[in-house]
């Protein structure tokens, strides 16, 4: 057997499936497009030609089924989302699909079957990009689809609904692509890091523990505008200066805690002018961990010393909660489960958090899950084309994943 | 006489010139406007009336010149501009303008004349609105004025020679509004404060001991663009953080160190995202102090200190000198006669630079020059409508400036 031949295989592949872009030159794959389309016509012949029966359900998700050893029986799913950002990299997603037909493919080829099915879906939708509403594939399987996004528009004013009948999919059916709780037996995503954790410890895998939650915040701190030459230092409220204090008590409060992050992404001083003391500035707060105990005191301490700043320096902070989000663990025997895949295969066992959202997340609604995260190179970017992995880190993840399916009891 | 007669007349007129507006609602004067001639006019008019021969020069300035117990006596100057920013104050140069004049009105009905002339100057142009170049009409009084600057245009496309031809001046003549050093003995200008100091210790006026100078600097910080939420805050390189870090030590270097200030007036992430950890940041610094080697020594602190953190942090900072201008120290023996002044009327002396540049900046190229500032209401607000004043510390100021010319000796 050739070296890395399944990673080869799915580096490979995840060069062909970026073909299908809307904009030549860089991947940019969304919602419904004829792109979108084209990609899921591709995905659907690998999953054949490695032994799958292939269907679409109503939101547009490719599902393969790999029998089990007798007919109906439950699944183990797998998957990920094969749409993209706007000039995407080619793995986010895309390689939690390709993975799997690998995999299944050579057990197709001995002839393999487990006590379990396998079915490998192909997210139509995570992103968010064209409707502004995320997750939209995994959470059709869930059974927990939201049917007031159908109104939703894409820039081009088409909505949702309309998109899917354009595409051939009848949105009236949206609910029979909820999966029976009884059916499936867990889930395992498989999908990039997009962080820098692996490739700085040197590692080709490591083992999710949870999807962190995370809270938002959007802050707009307002003093008073002065002249940056006749207003002295004592007598100024100045609301950057304030904003400034705020970014790095939150970068403090953050770090040195595993799992925990705290982010300032936008930092902005309105019509600001180099000669004027800034009377106000907007800024965004970001804070997501592993454990929502660890992420609530880290907001609560936030808020406090928040406060405290805008108060010792005369500035009012309008603070505007944009978004709370749970933490989802992955479940701990399925944890065990690729701990002893790991083990099988000398890797160094690495635990980490997830950051990120992703398919599983919506999949926890309905079945225990897991997710196996394999090293991001280039400094760890994703949503981006210097997103890159190697078809040598492929190969130890399919083999993972292999051992994790091999040695799997419902 | 009435309570503040001098004071009363100032504001007044201060609000009748404000009706000279190419906005209505708003006053917006920029240089050569229909609205820029009315108020020249009505100050010409108000010069007239109050015993002085008025004269227009090349650049537009309105000159006023009431006669010394001898004809073609050496002059003492005085005045400030009469052109305004964008939805400006009242008082912001007018008052300079409309305050001698009250005072020579008094002297003219006494019929009291002295061994010198007064020249009352109203500066055609100081705010640089119209074509991005400041102090034109003090600089053409000084035969300091740039001729390469007639090729500027405004936003309408219209030539700073072109403007001048068609409010009736002759660009060719600029070098003959040049004053000779012989003819003058000193220039005083009279301005509000623009700031809070006096407001905030409860004084009426006070003196300017020098026009500070400045530093100025645009900053571009790089670190590296992330995930929010899968970039560990020990991997990362944020440039917002870093940027942020920098505003706190400029504010800190700053602080605490009479007639020094430190303003970072600009900051912003571009295309930041909640989301994203920022992979840039760019920023102004403004750094003023009244005397140049405390300004230099701040300059250095802050320029390493910024190097030791963006190091710390793995940013690379572009730093580019965007502006420098050395203190303009007013005459110490004016600065004594202000205080004379100051004493006669029993008021608190108070000495304190100019974090602005005034006309005075460029008139101390040809003579001595002093400044006497007035109390700025309503928080020091200035270049605003909300910029305000009082008629008594208007009388104060008037009082003030008449004791300075009385005792003046040349």
């Amino acid at each position: 057997m050739p070296k890395h031949e399944k990673g080869s295989t799915i580096l490979q592949r995840a060069d062909e499936l970026a073909q299908h872009t809307e904009v030549p030159g860089m991947l940019t794959r969304t919602y419904l497009t004829p792109a979108h389309s084209d990609a899921a016509e591709l995905l659907a012949a690998w999953m054949r030609e490695a032994g799958m029966q292939v269907r679409r359900d109503a939101v547009g998700n490719v599902i393969g089924r790999y029998e089990g050893l007798t007919p109906d029986a439950p699944a183990l799913l797998t998957g990920s989302h094969f749409d993209t950002v706007r000039n995407a990299g080619k793995y986010d997603g895309n390689l939690g699909i390709l993975l799997p037909i690998s995999c299944i493919a050579a057990w197709h080829q001995q002839a393999r079957r487990f006590p379990f099915a396998i079915e490998v879906i192909g997210f139509a939708e995570e992103e968010g990009v064209r409707f502004k509403a995320t997750l939209l594939g995994s959470r059709a399987i869930a059974g927990h689809f939201d049917h007031a996004l159908l109104d939703k528009t894409d820039e081009q004013g088409i909505t949702m609904c309309e998109a899917m009948d354009a595409a051939g999919f009848d949105a009236g059916k949206i609910r029979d692509a909820a999966f029976a709780p009884e059916k499936i037996l867990a889930f395992l995503e498989v999908h990039i890091e997009q962080g820098p954790i692996l490739l700085d410890e040197g590692l080709s895998v490591g083992i999710v523990t949870a999807i962190s939650g995370a809270s938002r915040f959007l802050v707009k701190a307002t003093g008073l505008a002065g002249h940056a030459g006749t207003v002295p230092m004592h007598l100024r409220r100045d609301a950057a200066t304030a904003a400034a204090e705020i970014a790095l008590t939150i970068e403090r409060r953050c770090s040195g805690i595993p799992g925990l992050v705290g982010t300032v992404g936008q930092f902005e001083v309105p019509n600001g002018a180099a000669n004027t003391v800034p009377g106000s500035a907007v800024f965004t707060i970001d804070i997501r961990a592993e454990s929502d105990d660890v992420r609530q005191a880290a907001v609560a301490d936030v808020l406090r010393d928040m406060q405290e700043i805008a108060d010792r320096r005369h500035i009012v902070l309008d603070i505007q909660a944009t978004h709370e989000a749970k933490s989802v663990p992955c479940a701990a025997r399925l944890q065990q489960k690729l701990e002893a895949a790991f083990g099988k295969n000398d890797l160094p066992v690495r635990y980490l958090p997830s950051g990120a959202g992703h398919d599983a997340m919506a999949i926890a609604a309905v079945t225990e899950i897991a997710m196996l995260f394999v090293r991001c190179g280039n400094g760890g970017i994703s949503h981006h084309p210097d997103e890159t992995m190697t078809a040598e880190d492929a190969e130890v993840a399919a083999q993972v994943f292999s051992d994790f399916v091999e040695s799997f009891d419902a």
